[in-house]
């Protein structure tokens, strides 16, 4: 497990559980398929979005432990799911310090256990009877992340993405699995509608904040590290929010004769990370996620006590303030 | 609306209702996403999914219009999701005459495409609160569905590979959502459990009568076509069973000296078909066929009466005799 829940070891406890039930579910006869998920599922991730599940679930008081966990899991495998397709669309080979699925097995096989896991997410779903009410608020989160994901390959290379386009995209990217886990855990304890809605925009309000954050960082590295990152999103078309900002302002018509030429190379890409600080698009993003924190932590407060709020109000800066 | 459902007006009537569904439902708020949805529904393909969810339907009373259009177009949305899947693995350029979205677009919005069409199906079911059991039958479905993917793929290449798991990878890619759609129509037309398990038999066996024949067509057409979809698939690995049956027989170590060089010419792979039909693998082929065909069949005849049986002895000749 991560050392991120080490000073909670009663989420940590029971995401182990939750990780043992993924391990368990996803076995399948044949020993090629067993050891690919038993490889994606070893990783160790920070499992944010059950750990939300967890802390939604203790705003009621009537779920049990087996089913929450069981939401949990399904979560969990719907975002791997999205991790592999990621993966291939990124042409990444490495997450979490070891290869990817798409650079270990194949692009094809990647393609088809994405698939194999959204189904096992939604089989999960079904064979434990979850509520009418937690199959909408799941099937939703789901269709909003694969829509961010359509629109933000539709608008690959696009200078004059708005910043309206760009939030829709991090919505899907982050905040819809985000909103989704904190709501479905309260639904399944039984929570009542407005306080269930409350904990899904404060899911939504930290998975924004969470994914600026992460944007804005790429700007922000050590000169060593500087770039690495946006260099590779830069090239293949993906340009988020510090540089969208800077792109509309007087540094904009420079900037674009520099993404229109036929190769970037990294001092240029240094130059692009200059003016998007030097116009203020770093600065406006940093604005963006700090009022998105805010919200968060504003929609955190006015919840009502108890050890849901207080486990909130523990690891909502822990994801937020970690790099300010 | 494909040519096969112009002698049953009734089926075709409530199909373009369906496909209306499929194009107002796939409905985004962008142009380009929107541009590539309706391309994708409106090439006409035969609906044989969905039709068979209005003849499962048949088999109960209690279905209403439109509860059981929107399950039906859940039905052929998840199935398009899957042929989006399938054409970026195969690199497939065209579909129904028409250049794939693989091709068209591109595979990474593929990837994405097929993901959200995947989403919108798990979202109509949900937002149609489709009971705990047509639910159960859906998942269960596209669960076959892509562990029968992920199977076909890890036994790529693979020379011995058995009956018993090429039977797997179709009862994955096309028997298991024939079973689900006939078994979900009739599951919500309030169909007794014992009649939903034999249509979902039923479904089950005219897939797999249906795949056989397929694979037997590539062994069997005229000289001038001979060998053309094959050559694809033999070079890219994937062995149906004609052949997997003839590399059991003394022809099998021949056969593995072809399959085992660096490039495979045309002519080669007409004497793999040529050996194929020789050792009897074709022959054997056909005999399965005729197997499932048989069973389907008689499974039909053992129904009660009404205007699903006769449907199904309408419909079923056409798709699995066509061919003989």
């Amino acid at each position: 497990m991560s050392k991120f829940w080490a000073s909670i070891p009663e989420v940590n406890d029971e995401l182990e559980a939750i990780n043992n039930i993924i391990l368990e579910t996803n076995t399948l006869g044949h020993k090629y398929l067993n050891d690919s998920l038993n490889y994606m599922f070893s990783s160790g991730g920070k499992m944010l979005r059950p750990a939300f599940v967890l802390i939604g679930s203790q705003f009621g008081d009537q779920a049990t432990k087996s089913r929450l966990h069981n939401l949990a899991a399904a979560v969990e495998i719907l975002h791997s799911a999205t991790l592999i397709h990621d993966d291939i669309i990124d042409e990444a080979y490495l997450r979490r310090k070891q290869p990817t699925i798409q650079a270990k097995y194949s692009k094809e096989y990647a393609v088809y256990m994405g698939d194999f896991l959204f189904s096992q997410c939604f089989l999960m779903l079904a064979e434990y009877e979850v509520s009418t009410d937690v199959l909408k608020y799941m099937a939703k989160g789901i269709n909003i992340v694969c829509r961010g994901e359509m629109l933000q390959n539709a608008l690959r290379y696009d200078q004059d993405i708005s910043t309206r386009n760009y939030l829709k995209i991090i919505t899907g990217k982050t905040a819809a699995l985000f909103a989704a886990s904190l709501s479905v855990g309260a639904k399944e304890a039984g929570a009542d509608e407005a306080l269930v809605k409350s904990l899904a925009k404060i899911g939504g309000h930290v998975g924004m904040a969470f994914q600026l954050i992460d944007d804005l960082l790429d700007y922000e590295s050590t000169a060593a590290e500087m770039g690495k990152d946006v260099q590779g999103d830069i090239v293949k078309g993906y340009y988020s929010l510090p540089m969208i900002k800077a792109l509309k302002t007087v540094y904009g018509d420079d900037m674009k004769a520099i993404l229109n030429k036929k190769s970037i190379t990294s001092s240029e890409v240094t130059t692009l990370i200059d003016w998007s600080r030097q116009s203020g698009g770093v600065e406006s993003t940093r604005r963006l996620a700090e009022k998105y924190t805010a919200k968060a932590m504003k929609g955190v407060h006015d919840l009502p006590e108890g050890r849901g709020k207080d486990l909130l109000l523990q690891i909502v800066p822990m994801l937020l303030e970690r790099k300010y």
